[in-house]
């Protein structure tokens, strides 16, 4: 038997599903594959013996576009960091136990930075023990801080997302006739990937978010509170988007400053966000109206406004992540190469998962405005392509299809 | 000349430019309308003489349909309320001064409670000055809270928002296999109607919200945690909804409970939401992983997941409204009647505006579960005809397409 396991890890995207299907659909079509197992909850799966056979579940084109579509992962997913297996061997002497058990000869571990950290310990050990298992990563990560891929599946849906929701809410916001300021925190405690994405609201010649603050820039309170008065003097609304890992000038997190000192009338700290801070900043210190949003879990569940170039791009680096394990290709991830902006063009490639692992790719300093509170064209560009195309997503009873595989 | 005016009035909603299109559209059709005229931020637009043509923004069948699918008031909204006419006079004879000014036969206002009082106040100014204007108002809230309407626009695009995105919560959650909690926050001060249509989360068989807190219902502190304790030992993951405005026995806000104790470190009273001060709750007490979302201003902005349903019965709204008033009504507003529900039919009505102003629908009391956390069958039946249809919304480079009028 030539079977082949599949699992995902890290935090849920819109995509990873498609990734998944991705990974079905290419077994279907090689015939190199008897039975696709799927580990619950990642890598744990396999240490408590936890698989199913996908096919029981996925029998059909129906079932394939409906798994395609569904936002989080389908076969659960998990935090788990492996050891080191000269510290530790155990784990790794029950994974590959199971995959014998099982018959596995592929092995797809579908995730981010720690889980492409799994592949590598994982596939680095089976050669020093002469195991002959095929282990692959394929990508998936919505803060898009993936090394040596040109971007991560996920990235575009919760772009498209949040450039959608900032264009939405800049429509909301700027309806009164009064002054306000909006905070919108976004997801990213390293990278501001994201938070730049909000800059597409502006497309169409909307006017989007008035000021960026990404978190690889150090984060001025005066600077910041200048900024607000300045657009408050142009216009009544004032719509901000900031990274949820913005730090100050001593490396601090800004969402620190209120949880610090902040105590509930239980007598516990509060824990308030970077948004939740400099709300409160700014009606002390400007004394206006002012509120602040978290788009905190929509922002990587929405697979109701995924981008189509990402879901396609998830399907085809599962195919890629297979093929990569069938032609014998071991401690590698599926990656995506750009060869240029206008018009988009791509290639699927594979790169050593060592290089992956435990490293983040952080927003280049040019691409950051020189005033600091903006993103250049550059970065719009990178941007734009990953944003394009509406799914074909299948609505029952008002609401989009799901699937669930446990 | 026998002119038109339309305004808008409270808060923004993803249909409330639909409306405004059933106005222009109606007129078009009727040839009883010379100009059409739009005021800046409601009410107060007449009074500052801001007012716009109609037909040189929205010229042709695409304006028109880019406007029915942008979100929030195009026009611009105000929350101005007028005090009673014979305590101050002085308003309304500068807004019957700007009606005769720009010939203005027909005024139609689209809004809610508030926007309602103002309609009735016109009018009964109006009638008792002899002048002869037709003034009626056309309903909106996200709320639905307005009397003499089965149901407002508005709410079935909030209530579609809302269901598929506790159904992608709920397959984000879900996903991890360790213990946790996660609270949404519904729009809702008063009326429990939005948090009851997380419910729908349900309809195609999912798991969705485990339990739900509407604001009409007395909130039980201890009953909450014994409640979270037994869904605990049943699953991991445990996701809830409730209501802004949840109260406990003595009346009092539950956001008010952490709010009145906290104070940040700049010594200043830190102002949270029911789901922050149950997070904290479930913290101290549970002391297992707990998160609260607020579904905040996306519920009301997202015309991106509009309800097709909603956005057709939105605009035919502000159709009965302009036959309402070339008819010579005044003083009503158009409205809702459910026929039935299986298969959902409706008729458009028109209703005194005087027993729609400053008054609440409430959730009754019969439609809330008996152990106080769910929602019952008739409140499905009610709520599933509102959230069905996907609308056919333009996108552009990525994101839908937005218009501004002013």
């Amino acid at each position: 038997m030539n079977n082949l396991l599949v699992a995902q890890s890290g935090g849920p995207t819109a995509v990873i599903n498609a990734t998944l299907a991705g990974v079905i659909q290419g077994v279907r079509a090689s015939n190199k594959v008897d039975i696709v197992y799927g580990a619950k909850n990642g890598i744990e799966g396999v240490l408590k013996d936890n698989l199913i056979k996908l096919d029981d579940f996925v029998k059909d084109i129906v079932a394939l576009d409906t798994l395609t579509y569904t936002p989080s992962s389908a076969l659960g997913t998990c935090r788990y960091k492996l050891k080191d297996w000269r510290e530790d061997e155990e784990p790794y002497r029950r994974i590959s136990e199971a995959f014998y058990k099982y018959e596995i000869s592929y092995f797809i571990y579908i995730g981010g930075n720690d889980s492409m950290d799994t592949v590598n310990k994982l596939s680095d050990y089976c050669k020093n023990k002469h195991h002959h298992f095929n282990i692959i990563g394929a990508p998936k990560t919505i803060d898009n801080d993936l090394n040596l891929t040109d971007h991560s599946p996920g990235f575009g849906s919760a772009a498209k997302y949040i450039a959608t929701t900032m264009a939405e809410l800049e429509s909301d916001t700027s309806s009164y006739d009064m002054p306000a300021v909006t905070i919108v925190e976004i997801m990213g405690r390293d990278a501001g990937w994201l938070t730049a994405s909000s800059a597409l609201a502006r497309i169409n010649g909307g006017a989007g978010p008035d000021l960026i603050y990404l978190c690889e820039k150090e984060f001025d309170y005066a600077g910041f509170l200048c900024n607000v008065r300045e657009k408050l003097e142009q216009k009544p609304n004032v719509l901000i988007a900031v990274s949820e890992g913005i730090k100050d000038g001593k490396g601090n997190y800004v969402s620190d400053q209120l949880s610090s000192g902040a105590i509930d009338n239980f007598g516990h700290k509060y824990i308030a966000g970077a948004a939740r801070t400099l709300e409160q900043l700014v009606r002390r210190k400007i004394g206006c109206k002012v509120r602040s949003v978290e788009l905190n879990l929509m922002q990587r569940a929405s697979a109701h406004i995924a981008s189509e170039t990402d879901v396609t791009e998830a399907l085809l680096l599962g195919q890629k992540a297979l093929s990569c394990a069938l032609n014998g290709e071991t401690g590698r991830m599926s990656a995506i190469k750009r060869l240029s902006n206008h018009p988009y063009r791509i290639e699927f490639i594979s790169v050593p998962v060592e290089e992956v692992a435990n490293k983040e790719k952080k927003v280049p300093p040019s691409w950051i405005s020189a005033d600091g509170h903006d993103v250049t064209k550059d970065m719009i560009d990178y941007l734009r392509p990953l944003i394009q195309g509406e799914t074909k997503i299948q609505y029952e009873n008002g609401i989009p299809r799901q699937m669930k595989l446990f």
